[in-house]
């Protein structure tokens, strides 16, 4: 009279290429859905890590995708997911038909567009689906996807969509559109933070109790996620990297070309990126994105906490 | 056997200069808290409405504040307030010795620090308290103030605070920092406006779905509480002010005059006050402050909700 219970996702073989810490917690989020992962990297001490959680390692993309269901490509841009897919061992040719390559890295539409196409012509389905959250959530299977394709790629990609996402926005079949989805939060977040921290290192220049700017604003019309998510670094003088200034460095990058080529102006946009272009310069690019907010007060004068040293030494 | 529960509120009286939309508001909701309120505003027809209502007027600043314990100024900005309390039939030659005045214009904080000084000399207090929240909260008598000023300002002044705000922050006992935080949260707000302008344009030059860009942006991580507010407007192509694209010329010019003079770079508000400057020379100066979309619509050809006619006329 019992009944077993199959687990629908158990034979379902997804692999995983790019293991950092989004493709990691993806990995491991998927893993404990009851898919069967395997990952690459192209940093063997990345795919030693997951292994050692009990994944199974590949040697090259092309390796971790023959038998793969579902391949999901989270790299830094368009450029490593074209090499993914069609470089030197690369998955394309590898993936089974039918198979969906799920591309999650944040990118120009029409680089999305593109490589759909190209895949498509394998008998492949293609799934543009950029992701948002940060490494926790990635880590915890509850991130926020962005993601366009047919019904056929949807289908397929659904138990490791369902592992991975705690919201999963369905933004229509065609390629492009969850990157441009994804591009125009890129634009707010990165003018966010930037606003934000030409705001608080402001208030540091007119001695304010920063605490209290945080309180206050937090409760105000002039809030937003980036302020409340990032404010707390600078208020603790901690700029040890969650996000860093180059992934916006990158990201205003692609609205920047985006919009040029589209004849729009983006003047706010242009600002912060020449913010985080300066970040850059002055050696912070591998740290946290809110040490834009150093920057300021290093054009300025301002003293924000933790900074004594480096004003010192200025 | 019986109590008689005084309303401590009861017998004192509360002169506002300027009966705007704000004013209106904060006017109404004193006299609902039992204060006897006495009105004035250089628009006759202010008063007579606020009268209609059971409000007393009086027919100059001076008027309304010679009996009165508290004078709520709510004007435009500094130059305002100073006329009205030193300028013809000002407030400040009438006022009693130990009333307070309590200063609500956004303004930058050394004018309030100068006016705080002049007030002082006459044994007259002063408190700089700026307010945020907008009208409905001023009707309401739930808005936010930051205030600064001397603790006899603050009792002096409680019964009419606590009649006005759901939210009073208590910033120090120097007038100019109330001015200051509120000017912080204008940078935020004035920036956060004109990047969800950029953005929403941006996705419809783009053909995106808005009203899935509105759902999908307010659950990520480029949200902001203007975002969320004011895109509404766009979406349903209404442009009836509720805040007109002037405040903003006003406010982000503040800013940065006030960090001109500090030696702060604000390239962010200098962006946004641009594309502010823009849309007033293009005649929306008293449109909602979201008809920056229409700006960046006009400089872009993208396609909005309602501007149909506006595109055909180009």
């Amino acid at each position: 009279m019992s009944e077993i219970v199959e687990n629908p996702r158990r034979g379902i073989v997804a692999a995983v290429i790019g293991l950092g810490s989004m493709g990691l917690g993806m990995a491991r989020s998927m893993k404990r859905a009851g898919l069967d992962v395997v990952g690459f990297d192209v940093a063997s001490a990345a795919v030693d890590r997951f292994v050692a959680d009990g994944g199974r390692g590949a040697a090259t993309p092309a390796g971790a995708a023959e038998n793969a269901d579902v391949v999901v490509c989270v790299v830094v841009n368009g450029a490593q997911t074209e090499a993914v897919l069609f470089g030197a061992d690369g998955v394309a040719s590898a993936m089974k038909t039918g198979a969906v390559f799920i591309s999650s890295a944040t990118m120009d539409p029409s680089v999305a567009r593109a490589l759909s196409q190209r895949v498509a012509a394998l008998d492949l389905h293609y799934l543009d689906a950029p992701i948002s959250g940060g490494a926790s959530k990635a880590a915890s299977g509850e991130l926020t996807i962005m993601a366009s394709g047919s019904a056929r790629a949807f289908d397929t990609a659904r138990p490791a969509l369902d592992a991975m996402a705690a919201k999963l926005y369905e933004l229509g079949d065609a390629a492009g559109t969850g990157a441009a989805f994804k591009m125009i939060n890129q634009l707010l977040a990165g003018v966010h933070i930037a606003a934000a921290c030409e705001a608080m290192t402001f208030a540091a220049k007119q001695g304010l109790d920063l605490a209290r700017v945080y309180e206050v604003i937090t409760a105000s019309a002039g809030n937003s996620w980036m302020f409340e998510n990032r404010m707390p670094h600078v208020l603790a003088g901690d700029y040890a990297p969650l996000s860093a200034i180059e992934i916006f460095v990158k990201d205003l990058g692609i609205v920047q070309d985006m919009a040029r080529s589209e004849r729009y102006p983006v003047p706010l946009t242009a600002a912060a990126l020449q913010m985080y272009l300066a970040a850059s310069g002055a050696g912070m690019g591998r740290d946290d994105d809110s040490s834009l907010a150093r920057l300021y007060a290093q054009l300025s004068g301002a003293e924000l906490p933790g900074l004594i040293g480096e004003r010192q030494s200025r």
